[in-house]
C-alpha cells in the first residue's frame, strides 16, 4: 500500500512496467529461478480471460483434457527440429522417490510429444477424427532473461492439439484458432493485434506454418501474443499417429497446435497502462467498479453508507463486478490512488452532497482528471454505468489502434527504415530471404514480426536488397 | 467402442474399476511412471466439480492465485515433520538449461512451503489478515502403488492455504472448508461422506489437526475424499510468517491448508457405478441426457429427426447438458450400451411410434431395465426431465447412504470387530492409543479412518484393550 509514485513511462518504460506489476499486486517474483507468483488480482484477470477463451473453444467443438507435466526425455528427441528448438530450455527430473531414474523426464516445455504419443494410441479410424483437445496449465522453459508475465520460466497458458484427416482441415483449424485469438484480443482485451505468418526463422520448432497475433506496446515494441501452428505430418510421422481412411488405407494424420499465455497479461498492461497505474479493459477487469463512500462523521457516514450500500446492491444484481472500499483510517485520496494503480475502470464517489442531490460522481480510469468525471443521478445508475463500461472498452481499443497506426510506417529506403525502427514499425516489401532478415536484425535489432494475412497484392522491391518481393512484412523490435 | 462386457463387481471389483475407467474413456495410463491422462470425458466431470467448489470458495471470501510448480529443496527441509512425510515421494529437478543446478528443485508434492515463504513476504500487519488463497493445479508424489484417479503420481486438485491472526480463526477456517467439502460431496456428488478427525498416525505431515471426509465404496472399503488441516504456528515459525498486532507486537500467524483432488472422481465411480458401467450424479454429469433417434428408413428418419431435433433444442434452451447420438451404421442397442457405460443419467428414445403418439421413452441409468423406463408426452418434456434428474440425484444419495449404514456395525467384542472388518466398517470406542490402533492394523489391515465430529458423548471401553475411552472411531480397510 505504498504511496510512492511509479516511475513514468517516459522516464523508464521497463522500470514503470516492473514496478507497476509488483505494486498493483498482479504478480511477484518467486524464489525459483525465473519464475513468478501470479497474485490473486492478476489471477482474477487471467480467469476472466480464460473463461472467455474457453467458451469460444467449446463453441467450436473443442474439449479439455489433462496430460502429464513430465515427458520422457526420449519423446523430445523424436522430432528433430522440435528437440533442437527446446533442448536448451529443458528442466530435467533425474531422481524420483529417492532413486536415480533409468530414463530422465523433462518438465513439459510444451506438450506436442506426449499428446502425440497418446493420439497414436487413441486414433484408429477416420471415424475418430478430428480430435480437438485443449489443455489449460503451465509449462516450463529455462529462459535466460526473464520479465514478469512477458517471459518467465514457468508460465500459464492453454495449449490446443488437434489431429485431422487432411492438410486442408488442419490448416482450417489453424486459421479458425487464429481468428478466435484475434477476436478475443480485440474485443475482450482491447488489443488491436495484427494476424500474420511467422518467417521461417521465427517459426515454432517442428512447424510447417506458424501464425501469430502481434501487438504494439506503448513503447512501440512488438509483442507476440499468441500462436497457432500447422505441423503437416511432422509429429504424426514422429509419433506414428495414423488412421485407416474410408478405403481402409493407413494414412498419417495432419496436426496443429496453438497457445495463448499469461504473456497477454503483459500486453494488456503495456498497451493500456498510464503513469498512475493499470488501465484494465472493462470486459475482463476483475473489478469493474469501485465505490468510495466519503464522510467526515457518523451522521454523514449513516446517510452516505445507506446510499452506497443501495447502489452496491443494484450494481451487483446487474452482474457488474464491483468492490465497496469502506476502509476506515485512510483518506478518499489514498483510495483513489489505490484503485487507479489497480486500473479499475470506473470509480463511484458518494459523499454527503451527492446524497442530498440524489446523484453520484463517476470517474473514468481511462480519462484522468476533470475530463473523466461526471455527475449522474442515482436513478438509472445501473444503465449509466453499463453504458460507460462499454464506452470505456471502445475508447481503449480506439486509442490503442490510433497509437498503432500512427507508428507503422512505409519507408521509402533502407536508410529511412533503419531510422523508423529506432522507434516504430515498418511495413515493407521483403524478398523473404534469411540474408535480408538477418541484415535488418544486425543493423537495427528489429526482426520480422509477421507477414500479415492481409496483403496489398501485386509485387514490389525488397526494402533491403531491392530484389523482387511479393509479400510485405512488419519489421519491429520485439519483446 | 468395444462391446466386450466389463468384469462384474462381484467377480473382481478392482478389475471392474480399472476396466471401467479405461473403457468409459475417463482416463488412460500415461507413458510416465504412475501417471494418468485424464481424457476429455473425465475432465468434463472434473470441470463441473471444480466449478461448483470454486463458487463456494469464492462465496466464502477466498481468491485464487498461482504459485510455482518447483520448490527449492531447502524449503522442504524447514518443517521437520513435513520433510519427513514427503521426502520419500519427491521428484527432483537437478538440471536446467543444460547445466547442473546449484540447488536442486523438487516438483511440488503440496505447496505449504513455497506459499509460506510468500506469505512471510506479503503479511506485515493485522490489517493484511486473514489471507485466504486457493490454487487449482496439479502436484506430484512418487507413489509406489498407483491406481487411476485414486492414487497417481501426478494428480489434479485444489489446495487452499490460509493465514490468520488467531488459532480460533484458523480452526474455524478448517471447519468451514470441511463443511464445504462435505456439502459438495453429499449434494453434488451424492457421496454420503462422514466428517471427522484423523488420528495422530494418520495426520498430515506438519499438521496439528487433520480433518477429512470419508466415504464407503461398494466393496465396503473406505476412501478419504478430501482433507482440511490446522497447522497452529508450525509453518508460520518455519517460514517466519509474522504480523504486527493492534498493540504493535510481532506475532506468528496461525495457518491452515485444505485440498480436494481427482481422487473424488474415483469415489464417484466406486460408489455409484454398476456392472454396465458408470452411473453419474446428474448435477455434475458432463452429459445429463442423451437422445437416441430410432429409424429404419429415410421416411422414418425424417419424421423422427424432426422431433428429436425439436426436443434437443428445447432441452438445450433449458440449460440441460445433452448429446444427440445420431450416428449411422451402429444399432440403437449399441448406443444404449455405449451411453450406459458412460453413465449418462437419462436416455431419451425417439422412434416412429413415439412420433405418432407424441410421446418419447425415457430410460433412467440408475434403474436398469423395464423398471427404469417410462413413456411420457413430448409436451412438458423439459419439466419431466428436469424433475427426473432431481429424482435420480436423490435416489443415488439414498442408495449410497443405505449401503453405508447397512455396513457400519457396532461390534460387542474385539473378535466380532475382526470379523466385521473383513467386509464392513466398525464404529467403536477407542482409547486413542497408537498401540491399539497398530494392533487392529496388524490383525485386520484396517486403520482408523476418522474420529467423527458427531460423538455419542459419555464414555465407554476401548474395543481393543478395554481401557477407558471417550471417543468413538471408524475402523475400516481403506484405499
Amino acid at each position: 500500500m505504498s504511496e510512492e509514485k511509479l516511475p513514468t513511462r517516459a522516464e523508464n518504460f521497463a522500470e514503470w512496467y516492473n514496478q507497476l506489476v509488483l505494486r498493483s499486486e498482479m504478480a511477484d517474483y518467486a524464489p525459483v529461478r525465473g519464475c513468478m507468483v501470479v497474485r490473486p488480482y492478476g489471477w482474477a484477470l487471467w480467469e476472466n480471460m480464460t473463461a472467455a477463451l474457453d467458451k469460444e473453444f467449446k463453441a467450436t467443438g473443442h474439449v479439455n483434457a489433462a496430460f502429464p507435466m513430465l515427458i520422457p526425455m526420449s519423446f523430445m528427441e523424436k522430432e528433430k527440429e522440435h528437440v533442437a528448438g527446446f533442448a536448451p530450455e529443458l528442466a530435467v527430473v533425474t531422481h524420483g522417490g529417492g532413486e536415480k531414474l533409468e530414463e530422465p523426464y523433462v518438465v513439459r516445455p510444451t506438450s506436442e510429444t506426449i499428446i502425440g504419443h497418446m493420439y497414436a494410441k487413441w486414433i484408429k479410424s477416420w471415424r475418430d477424427l478430428p480430435v480437438l483437445i485443449n489443455q489449460w496449465g503451465s509449462v516450463l522453459r529455462w529462459e535466460m532473461r526473464t520479465k514478469l508475465f512477458l517471459r518467465t520460466a514457468e508460465f500459464y497458458w492453454q495449449e490446443g492439439h488437434t489431429a485431422h484427416a487432411s492438410a486442408e482441415e488442419a490448416q482450417e483449424e489453424m486459421y479458425r484458432i487464429l481468428d478466435i485469438y484475434s477476436n478475443f484480443a480485440i474485443n475482450e482485451a482491447a488489443l488491436p493485434v495484427i494476424k500474420g505468418y511467422k518467417s521461417d526463422t521465427e517459426r515454432f520448432a517442428g512447424a510447417v506454418i506458424t501464425t501469430s497475433i502481434e501487438g504494439m506496446m506503448q513503447d512501440k515494441k512488438a509483442l507476440q501474443s499468441a500462436t497457432s501452428h500447422y505441423f503437416g505430418q511432422n509429429f504424426a510421422k514422429a509419433f506414428e499417429i495414423q488412421y485407416l481412411d474410408k478405403n481402409n488405407t493407413l494414412q498419417f494424420c495432419e496436426t496443429s497446435s496453438w497457445g495463448l499465455s499469461t504473456r497477454m497479461v503483459g500486453a494488456i498492461i503495456m498497451t493500456h497502462g498510464d503513469d498512475a497505474g493499470l488501465v484494465l479493459p472493462p470486459r475482463i477487469a476483475p473489478i469493474q467498479v469501485v465505490i468510495v463512500p466519503i464522510f467526515k462523521n457518523d451522521e454523514e457516514k449513516n446517510k452516505v453508507m445507506e446510499v452506497a450500500n443501495r447502489i452496491f446492491a443494484e450494481l451487483k444484481a446487474a452482474g457488474i463486478r464491483l468492490k465497496m472500499d469502506d476502509r476506515e483510517g485512510v483518506t478518499p485520496g489514498f483510495k483513489y490512488n489505490y484503485w487507479e494503480l489497480r486500473g479499475v475502470p470506473i470509480r463511484v464517489e458518494v459523499g454527503p452532497k451527492d446524497v442530498e442531490k440524489d446523484s453520484v460522481a463517476l470517474a473514468r480510469r481511462d480519462v484522468p482528471g476533470r475530463d473523466g468525471k461526471s455527475f449522474v443521478p442515482q436513478a438509472g445508475l445501473v444503465r449509466a454505468i453499463s453504458g460507460l463500461l462499454v464506452e470505456i472498452q471502445d475508447s481503449l481499443l480506439k486509442r490503442a489502434t490510433a497509437h498503432r497506426d500512427a507508428n507503422i510506417h512505409d519507408p521509402k529506403s533502407y536508410d529511412e527504415m533503419k531510422s523508423i525502427l529506432e522507434s516504430g514499425w515498418a511495413l515493407s516489401w521483403w524478398c523473404e530471404s534469411k540474408t535480408c532478415e538477418a541484415k535488418v536484425k544486425e543493423d537495427t535489432k528489429a526482426t520480422t514480426r509477421v507477414i500479415p494475412l492481409d496483403q496489398p497484392g501485386g509485387e514490389g522491391k525488397c526494402i533491403v536488397c531491392g530484389d523482387k518481393a511479393v509479400k510485405k512484412v512488419y519489421f519491429a523490435k520485439a519483446y
